[in-house]
């Protein structure tokens, strides 16, 4: 499918990230150039048994490979870069982005043994142009340092698209949003503002990054014990509060765990960290430090059952026991979902001794996205003609939507899109145009094979029910039954318990066979469709479950 | 085991509601007489696969059943009654109970096709006598009408047990809690005071329930259209308040959902709840009654993917079809583990056209549970000796625990127990004393047998990672393999994708096979465990993924 080069209109598609938190990734197309915006992952849901992650199904990309001039990345969040090991085996398309965002992603793509990108770095104000295209940078403040918006001069007007981001007025690295241009295209005119969703719901102004130091000095300065934060290995703002406020309390800082290690070495590397000589210890050195003077950074702060903090909590880490004078603070907000697997491990945590201060009975976080005071401040800085809430789900999409409305959008220029909408404009109207494909692919293992939703089907079928198993030997030629039926189940009963369920079955299935005429037994689907019917009615009415039923003839 | 009648012990065991939410059940015993107190459900979590609900394992009441001398309920929520059901099939003692609480339970009781029972219905201020002990009844506040504390005088000492409550200054009904009685048992001296954590993580005070009725109206005024508001079935106040409201709005009220219907009628004919007549409708007249004069009343608040709401939501009930106009409110607080699905229900109704208010936008539910300046208050009314904080999870006993501290009760004597601890006092010391057996039973589909943690196992084993099945046929006599090995796999990879994987299982299984000397292939268990460890090593290697491998033998 080519599109006409002649043709005078854009199309902007998100090919994930509405309707859902995660996925980002919007393509703009104009003619035969076409940008993606973002590649990102998204953590499974509950029901998403046995899924490592999420990636968009980008099949579109696929099959307009050779119209991709480049891949922008507005920061280095894995729900913004995550699916791109995936899409840069197939896409070699030229990425961009700040130093820490490349640095973060090239180390994702030594894993997957990826090295034949071109990565062309950016800085804040730096325009590149791209076929029809011209992409600014701005820089954005969030919970990952360099974070930028993109400003984009189409044929038919101009385009901005948030990113991820918060009107932090005191960043801790001191370097601001750039208001200035999002008010220069607001007096320039812009066509259409792409809006980060997220926090839409909160009311007034996040706060300031800064804040949450305030909290740690509190927390410092009555501790005596060793003191263990959590966070996520990406909030380097946050790991740079940790280590400035432990070198004010003369404490060293122990990083603990792959993830946060690596991130915390790439962000020094690039002057995005900075730690004075000798504060930064190995953990091996632990038991040589006196407690008061031990400050730990690790991750886990959503209950991962792998991360060390979750081993910590349940005495399994090598280094680290917890003991009575131990503060562990959580300096994350619980993902929806987690809850129960935070819980467990505060239970834990303070089962053995240790202090926990959490979100709860705390102010040790703050959020890295826009509430709706600064979405209007944005939406009013833009004064886009045309409005898109992105990055969020429905629900917050709509609040978005009616906050725009609110700031004098009319409703009819707002669009709340779904993925693979395809939204057509040719600079003074905008319209719905039909839809690509788009979906899920679900990322199980080492391969990079998507699992089908069949297979998911299966698995929650499994785990709520387990499977019963029958097993009938019957001969080729005299069609008689010579062994069997035999049963086996998993997940479904304790087996010695079910004795009796067991010769019930039993029955049913002999039963089953017995009235079968001699057509019908040698048809192997045919006699598997019977005993399926039969063992399912009869487990349904006798206790009203549905286990998985898989009858195996063999045939000798 | 008998205990020694001469014993000048009172013994206090929890057999659940400790380090969990829900299960609550505590056993009083002194001499040859037992209490129990509440015998409550917990819904499963996350991890429990298939499982309906759980009850405390309560085999220490069935080796001493003839100990038992009442059953004492203080109110009529699930966590605290919803294993009677499964306790009286065992052991038959009376139930003690206010007339809301023994009606929802005898409306469960007929479910369970349970009729000989003994019921004493008591109130608020009554007292009864039951061997060593003498216990008072009462009123609390709670987020169910008709709940009572109790107050039980044993020869060591006065005992105070609060149930759930918060303090609420204008309850629904205008029943004050009995601020009075439980002053008189700081008065008198109170030995222990065991007293509801839920909220102890809370500041301040919890709203009166009475607050609602201010959002409610504010909502009320606003809507043009049908307003639906979900709730717990067994939240009376919050149905009251709703027909309150709806009757100053002109709107008449309909009741949806079983469990609203059944909980609303019983509250009626027992006058708790006060319905106009004509003001319930039967839900069949939901068409004849124009829009701004509707209100629907009903369930779902929890996301639970069977309620009307979750059906409304997906479009799939029959009466209700969600339009432009609609206003859904969500008066419930998400249970930590149910915010996606009930995310997922928002979404779902805001994009069909409904306005959806819920917690995070708006005050339309308060909670039920004391918040910690309510828990002071309790503990100073009381003055206990000892405290046992109970209703929580580790972290809520233990934030508790930290508030007696405040509130001076010595840390020596405040008791964080696990279920199944046995504490003893003589009326002036109190230890830790062992334990009785206790733990979990998962109630799974009508059988009443408990699933066992195998079964648990095996299921989340299934529902992450599938299932590998190899048939392979032995010919008995000539030990030669003479059919298969055949590969099925179910959860496990999408099958026609992996034709490679099959062809490369199958030829690792029959190596497997090849190298085997004839002792080991007439031994079918080593033949299993030899297919099993091959493919195990396989699969882990190609795919890092652990599917339970199940080989089958079959000799013919």
């Amino acid at each position: 499918m080519q599109y006409p080069p002649e043709s005078t209109t854009l199309q902007i598609i998100p090919l994930g990230g509405v309707e859902e938190i995660g996925l980002n990734m919007t393509v703009f197309r104009y003619g035969n150039d076409m940008l993606v915006v973002d590649s990102g992952l998204m953590f499974p849901e509950e029901d998403m048994l046995g899924i490592d992650f999420v990636i968009p199904d980008f099949s579109y990309l696929l099959e307009n490979r050779d119209l991709i001039r480049g891949i922008l990345l507005t920061h280095g969040h894995e729900d913004h870069t995550g699916a791109l090991p995936f899409v840069l085996k197939e896409i070699k398309a030229p990425v961009f982005g700040t130093a820490l965002t490349l640095a973060l992603v090239k180390q994702k793509l030594i894993e997957h043994e990826i090295d034949d990108i071109e990565f062309i770095q950016i800085k804040p104000r730096d325009s590149v142009e791209l076929g029809n295209f011209k992409i600014e940078f701005i820089r954005v403040t969030h919970s990952i340092v360099d974070g930028v918006a993109l400003g984009i001069s189409t044929p038919v007007g101009n385009i901005v698209h948030t990113g991820d981001f918060k009107l932090d007025p005191t960043p801790v690295d001191g370097e601001l949003m750039d208001f200035h241009k999002f008010s220069e295209y607001g007096e320039k005119g812009t066509l259409v503002l792409l809006s980060d969703s997220t926090n839409s719901e909160k009311g007034g102004f996040t706060y300031s990054e800064k804040e949450v130091r305030r909290a740690f000095e509190d927390i410092f300065a009555r501790s005596s014990g060793r003191i263990i934060i959590s966070t996520f290995a990406s909030n380097i703002h946050r790991i740079q509060q940790a280590v400035d406020v432990a070198v004010q309390y003369n404490r060293k800082v122990i990083m603990c765990g792959r993830s946060i290690v690596t991130n915390s070495q790439i962000a020094l590397d690039h002057g995005y960290l900075k730690i004075p000589q000798d504060e930064w210890m190995r953990l091996e050195t632990l038991k040589d430090i006196p407690d008061e003077q031990v400050v730990i950074v690790t991750t886990g702060s959503q209950g991962e059952p792998l991360s060390v903090l979750s081993r910590i909590a349940s005495d399994e880490h090598k280094h680290i026991k917890i003991k009575n004078g131990d503060t562990v603070i959580l300096s994350a907000k619980a993902i929806p979902g987690n809850e129960r697997s935070i819980g467990r491990i505060i239970n834990r945590l303070m089962k053995r001794g240790a202090e926990v201060i959490y979100e709860k009975v705390s102010e040790i976080h703050v959020s890295g996205h826009a509430s709706k005071e600064e979405l209007k401040l944005m939406i009013n800085l833009v004064k886009p003609k045309f409005f898109i809430p992105i990055h969020g789900e429905y629900r917050q999409l709509n609040q978005h939507a009616k906050l725009a409305e609110k700031s004098g959008i009319p409703k009819e220029n707002i669009f709340i899109l779904e993925d693979g909408s395809i939204l057509e404009t040719d600079g003074n109207t905008c319209s719905r145009s039909g839809k690509v494909s788009s979906g899920r692919i679900f990322i199980d293992g080492k391969g990079i094979t998507g699992v089908e939703d069949i297979v998911l089907r299966d698995r929650r079928r499994l785990g709520h029910d387990g499977i019963v198993i029958i097993i009938v030997g019957i001969e080729k030629l005299s069609k008689k039954i010579i062994s069997g039926p035999d049963i086996i189940s998993k997940g479904f009963m304790f087996e010695e318990m079910s004795a009796e369920f067991l010769a019930d079955a039993k029955g049913v299935v002999a039963d089953a066979l017995e009235n079968m005429d001699e057509d019908t037994i040698t048809d192997t689907t045919m006699v598997q469709a019977k005993i399926r019917s039969a063992l399912k009615k009869y487990i349904k009415n006798t206790m009203q479950r549905r286990p998985m039923i898989m009858p195996i003839i063999m045939e000798v």
